[in-house]
């Protein structure tokens, strides 16, 4: 029989996104019966609230998930990799929102806008994708479904806090400052993991996780990769330029697109984005409406605005598009998992 | 004959490019004989120095270009087309940093490095291009040269300067807002001349200039329009996505072309780009080498970097330029283009 509350496990509880998955789980509602917060070591023994309930983060070991049903994980690769089998081996379904089993050809990649179904197929790990993926490929799906996909081209506008709440203090620390006549110091971006470190305050940096051997960066091989397996678009051409922007949370991106079928109007295709599940359009020149972060964040959706016809190719088209990089890029989009989980009766069967 | 120094007036002295063009003729020593800074009538009695002596800013009338040789306009689009024709009138060459002739078909267009016997077509005024514009010319003439262009998508990370020192005040005030968890007001950007005012600080907006009927902002069509008219290439596609960020100087682009010619590889596109004028090559990923506006403001290069195959097309190229909008996106190309007069014979002949 299908049980109506769950044994939650939250795994990298007090990061950026871990604080962001408890607000989502309480506003959303969702079924819990015991709720564990899990971290390292280090970030052990202190208190977060849910429902107004104090509850002391607990370091996360191969036992904590003994009678867990739902485990999110949001703690690094490392700690999926060493943990999340150990959770599936204890009869938890995994929701893992980190890189380390994305492409595992096993292990189902789910942005439930697109491919819910793949959930099906699951074996323990589900993985959630990277924030800037997810925003683009619900957007995308619309498209693809009406009038086919051939190639996409994204530039990302990203925020520091998908770098961590680390990354949120330094660029604050040197926003202050520069502000102040004073040096910036540079510790954390553009990437914890490399060499050299740069200034983000007042500044662009085309760097997003570290370089692959093709000149792409890990993030950017992330969104082509990931887009193709969760569309099942192994053909689809994708490229990405992938940038971290002095902005705290919300990503954005400008998208170019050509799709099979040429000669969709703008209005069609604003139609069809309107009344698709996910999006909100905000696409309104005239009265200046167009997605940005600070009226994004905070909110579940993804904001679709700036729709036009390339000048040139009858089956090309602009796009501008914002959405929450630690809700639905993140801890929404894993919350949404676990509701299409409980949907599809998979979770504690 | 030629004479060897020349009376020069700068129009629109006291603003942001103004203040650069003051010392961009200061720093390549420009052969001035006399000097006239102009203004509109609320800026005029400020003091400026020019190489250690101070001048005062007079109103800029029809007669103040009575035995001006060079005029470089940079007061908006309005004060160029009242005045420019009174200083073309009396004899002086009007190299103007507006809209507001750029696509005249009887004024030249240019950047020294793509076009510039252009300037032999002049017929008094010579128009310098928008910023954005500049910087992308730049970095593709050397491949139209080489491999042909057949496409260009450019995604822009626009400085705040772009709007003027009001817009860097705004800009740094909202931050410090922000920083002190107060509210942001906005009342320039993203467009002085627009209806609505948004937050620039921690913000990314799709917005710069106003709509046109077509979706495109001005600035937009600018890139556009301003591209093929400069590389004389009336069929180029162009498309462009332009975005105001929080950042005090300095233009980045994420751009992806389409070659005529397939196969080039990235190496000879380096080494290309490495030796043709006006660029500085910045990319070795390995020692996260890329241009960055903190390494670029200040220099009148353009700085390329991050270049790459696209990995579906053949033709297919990505890069990322950055330059300092004030510097090569405005007052070093409008000094360029009087050092070419100058070498051209052009100039009070």
């Amino acid at each position: 029989m299908q049980r109506s509350t769950y044994n939650v496990a939250v795994v990298g509880a007090t990061g950026a996104v871990g604080q962001q998955m408890l607000k989502t789980l309480e506003s959303r509602d969702f079924p819990i019966d015991q709720l564990k917060l899990l971290s390292s070591k280090r970030s052990a023994g202190k208190k977060l609230y849910y429902k107004g309930q104090e509850y002391t983060v607990e370091e996360a070991t191969p036992e904590s998930f003994e009678h867990v049903h739902l485990a999110l994980f949001s703690a690094g690769g490392s700690v999926s990799k060493l943990l999340a089998s150990e959770a599936v081996k204890r009869g938890a379904i995994v929701v893992d929102n980190t890189s380390a089993f994305r492409m595992d050809p096993h292990v189902p990649l789910v942005v439930p806008e697109v491919n819910e179904s793949d959930l099906n197929e699951h074996n323990g790990i589900i993985a959630n994708p990277n924030c800037s993926t997810i925003q683009m490929v619900v957007a995308l799906e619309p498209i693809r479904q009406q009038y086919g996909l051939k190639k996409v081209v994204v530039s990302t506008y990203q925020a520091v806090s998908g770098a961590g709440l680390e990354a949120i203090d330094e660029m604050k620390e040197q926003t202050q400052a520069i502000l102040n006549g004073e040096q910036a110091k540079a510790e954390i971006l553009p990437c914890s993991g490399d060499k050299k470190h740069y200034q983000i305050a007042f500044n662009a940096i085309p760097q997003i996780d570290l370089f692959q051997e093709n000149g792409y960066t890990f993030e950017e091989m992330k969104m082509i990769n990931e887009t193709k397996k969760i569309m099942h678009m192994s053909d689809l051409e994708v490229a990405a330029t992938c940038v971290r922007l002095p902005i705290e949370t919300g990503h954005s991106e400008s998208v170019y697109i050509e799709t099979n079928k040429s000669g969709a109007t703008v209005q069609e295709i604003k139609d069809l984005l309107s009344s698709s599940p996910g999006i909100t359009l905000q696409d309104d020149p005239d009265q200046q409406v167009y997605p940005m972060v600070t009226t994004a964040v905070g909110k579940n959706d993804v904001f679709v605005g700036r729709i036009r016809r390339d000048l040139d190719r009858e089956n090309g088209y602009h796009m501008w598009v914002v959405s929450d990089n630690l809700l639905k890029g993140a801890a929404w989009n894993s919350v949404q998992i676990a509701e299409s989980l409980v949907k599809l009766n998979l979770l504690a069967k």
